[in-house]
């Protein structure tokens, strides 16, 4: 491969840019690994943003001033979102997911790549201009769809922990309500936030958004502010919020009045 | 975007293949999706292939048979396996990580997108052949390697968890001794895995492979065979060891003499 022809300067570029979602590329990086000029470049990228849009694989952003260069965000999915988003809907509404007690059994859709991958392009394609410094989960099952969203957003994770571990360091450690009424608490590492930064925070769950309010308390702890709030699932109208605001993929009816299960897609979804 | 030009379908082509990976496409896939002869698609990967091996992108392999097609494994690194390694751990040996007790903090580089799908791509790339159904790990700092070795391997992550949890539906669980000396306990939900099935374990830190003989023994459990076991970050030399034959990224001398803190790539790791 002696010199570099465009339909392999494009393969690589979308490689390149598709494997670090919202990392700003400059012109001059492609130029250099591809020994061509600025304005081959900028054909090349005009190309790919073309290309993107018609087949529905995200989006290529060219970004102006001195910090500038080029972008992707996969906010489509190739599917659109609200069928994606319906499919697992269908999936989590199947009889045999009914536990004793009335909860839904779910850990499996939430560990399940190509579903936590698309999850988390949707949920980061709403915060993609709220500039968040991370995305703050609590453990355990909403940590897959966290870091996809991370991954999205190219900001690190942070997740809460149950209880202070040792090799954690000095942390911060809060108790709150949970949305099944209990007192529960929650521990965070000195070291893993900084003061002034904006978190969001993804989870698996909202019954009452307890354990949401309990992460806004954590963040209070550390000067940093909630610039949203994100669950997997949410309940439909739970009968005490902890929190507002908050936004959900898929809405859960209450199951607890004896009337059939129904989740849907949230309306945001298009 | 009336007829679609070899630019624009290498393009796309790339997006989609590298964003499932190990996920076999067919050729009448993309001939469909493109309205494109099966000969113009052959040539097209052939392209691929050579662009993506000349820029060290990941690999491009063709399946035949009846179930043939074209999958992409994230095997290659940008930058090269080692010296990726090599970064990470020169981060870790920085002197403000050690904690009291001789513990390491490294819950940051654990929750790190990039470099968790850069670890995830190096694990994943030793098992291709493995044919394994899904990865285990056990909450919770090891869950974004696992997770991130399960996509690339196009499998689901399993979470084992420490306790029984109502929403997790009948569970087993297990006592096994921790690298720490203590009795702990585990716990996976009866629905997680099928009997028959092959696990690859994946998990942030050896001491002794207590925990990973605890998953071991939970596997016993569901008739699961564990076809391979690797850590982030595994002690180099440790004074009583509960397995045998398992990878790691990343060996750390004994700190517990008084030396100094070591970390290295482990030597598999080109």
């Amino acid at each position: 491969m002696d010199k570099i022809k465009r339909n392999e300067r494009l393969a690589a570029m979308t490689q390149i840019l598709t494997a670090s979602p919202n990392h700003i590329f400059t012109l001059s990086y492609f130029c250099e690994l591809f020994s061509t000029a600025k304005s081959t470049v900028s054909e090349d990228v005009a190309i790919l943003q073309d290309t993107m849009q018609h087949f529905g694989l995200g989006k290529l952003e060219t970004v102006t001033g001195a910090a500038g260069g080029v972008r992707y965000r996969p906010m489509d999915l190739k599917s659109n979102g609200r069928e994606f988003i319906q499919g697992i809907c269908e999936k989590l509404m199947e009889k045999e997911r009914v536990l004793p007690g009335g909860y839904l059994y779910f850990s499996d859709i939430l560990a399940t790549p190509e579903l936590v991958q698309g999850m988390g392009n949707l949920i980061a394609g709403q915060y993609y201009d709220a500039n968040v410094d991370f995305v703050l989960t609590m453990e355990t099952k909403g940590i897959p769809v966290a870091l996809m969203t991370a991954q999205a957003l190219r900001v690190p994770l942070v997740i809460a922990r149950r209880a202070t571990k040792v090799y954690e360091g000095s942390a911060v450690n809060i108790s709150y309500v949970s949305g099944s009424g209990n007192i529960e608490s929650m521990a965070l590492s000195r070291r893993a936030v900084k003061e002034g930064q904006k978190a969001l925070i993804v989870d698996d769950f909202m019954r009452g958004g307890g354990t949401a309010r309990g992460m806004i308390e954590l963040m209070k702890e550390f000067n940093v502010t909630v610039a949203g709030i994100c669950f997997v699932l949410a309940l439909e109208n739970p009968k005490h919020r902890a929190i507002e605001g908050e936004k959900a993929l898929m809405l859960l009816s209450d199951m607890r009045d004896g009337s059939p299960l129904t989740i849907r897609p949230a309306d945001w979804i298009k």
